[in-house]
């Protein structure tokens, strides 16, 4: 970190919080398209796909919010740092990250730090992957009848930790739960939640890199579901998908029918 | 409904069901953007802004789906009876809604009806209210030690009908929860919310036009929102946020701080 003897004197940068959503360029924001193209420095995570970063101006500042050793990322804390002196040597500065950056996407820790420090910001929502996922999966959120609501949890916990949900909470055979990050654990997270009262043949589904030409779906129950993940060797980013909702995958597969049809043609 | 003698002969055009956002038209999606400039006909929901609206060619052909006489929607049959019959007179449709199609938005069920038929569709997913409103209100969904997790419900009952949720299964102070539609049974559902155990100062908002210029904030508690929201006079469409998160929006409150600022230059 060099010294910028002028850095009191000029304004700091704003900070944008982008929201790069689940993969498809197509599902950038308005918002976020104008300010990656017109960005000079973009700090991006490990999910923000490429067709995405190749959207940046060719002599943009790419930083990669990660260390490509070991594919951890920064710590929160560093990366925050990191913000706040780019912002202060008066850059404005696009934080693109996947998904939504208030769902799951600790946008809003940066967001305090950034506040605390005097830095102006600005957050831009980004199609969630619950949200993007699904619908390319021709799995609808709520619908009538069969679910009147949606939960939204994260199945990851940090090493060493148990899992410490209620599952009576959880196992609400009226509600679409949506699991983020629950490969590792997906065979616990659904027998917790048929211990806690959910029928084993609740419809389930795993949706692998949503959204993107890689799409793979997998669907079953929850009785199943871990199996049938294991055997189609699905890797993260996957997102898990239960309830009735998921019995309309199939009259709903828009995305998937069109896949194919480009495969034969 | 003229005859089309020639309609069996021609293949029938595609359905684009299309999330418009919660308002701010710099929150739709590239794709969306495009099948609105690129739209032949629209047939649009009373939610989607006049901003919105205005970005389609001066040429298409705009349908209301409601009845402009008693501002009541269309029965959901008639609705997909006319995409049905748009799309078998060979005419590529842009079916425009507020939010997200698949988050209380019946989207699903104008699919069903058009795979039914045989008419092709795609979805469209849009920001929705929950991610946009709370974003632009400094609210985020999660953040760590205050939600490990969102629930997205609706507040809307048919007339004459009871609030019938587990309320237990609501009252959970470990998540956020966001309801939809909530005004009107509003102090019912904080009652029913306080009495399943969670606090009285539980933190709470509403957000009324959220994400637009008429964007307006109430914050308080689950016991007094719904009299703060009562004296403020909110209308709808109107978001409610209850949860920890809701501690933030004084130190997030980005989008309030930048048209403040506004106001005074």
């Amino acid at each position: 970190m060099t010294d910028h003897p002028d850095d009191r004197s000029s304004p700091p940068g704003l900070v944008s919080l982008v929201g790069a959503g689940p993969g498809d360029p197509d599902l950038l924001t308005v918002k976020a398209l104008r300010l990656i193209r017109a960005a000079r420095v973009v700090v991006f995570d490990r999910l923000v796909s490429v067709e995405i970063m190749a959207l940046a101006p060719p002599d943009a500042e790419l930083i990669y919010a990660g260390k490509q050793t070991d594919a951890h990322h920064l710590p929160q804390h560093e990366l925050n740092a990191l913000l706040i002196e780019l912002a202060r040597s008066g850059r404005d500065v696009v934080r693109l990250k996947g998904g939504d950056p208030l769902v799951f996407g600790r946008g809003s820790e940066e967001a305090l730090a950034l506040a605390e420090a005097g830095v102006p910001f600005e957050i831009v929502p980004g199609i969630s992957s619950a949200s993007g996922c699904t619908t390319y999966a021709g799995i609808p959120l709520t619908h009538r009848g069969l679910a009147k609501g949606v939960r939204l949890v994260t199945g990851h916990w940090r090493e060493g930790q148990a899992l410490d949900y209620d599952w009576h909470l959880l196992a609400d055979p009226d509600c679409t739960l949506v699991i983020y990050m629950g490969l590792t654990h997906l065979k616990e997270i659904a027998r917790r939640m048929i211990e806690a009262g959910l029928a084993t043949d609740t419809p389930a589904a795993a949706v692998e890199n949503g959204t993107t030409p890689r799409q793979r779906r997998v669907i079953g129950t929850l009785g199943d579901l871990p199996d049938l993940v294991a055997m189609a060797g699905l890797r993260p980013p996957t997102l898990i998908i239960v309830g009735k909702v998921v019995s309309l995958a199939g009259s709903l597969d828009w995305y998937g029918t069109r896949s194919a049809e480009a495969n034969t043609t």
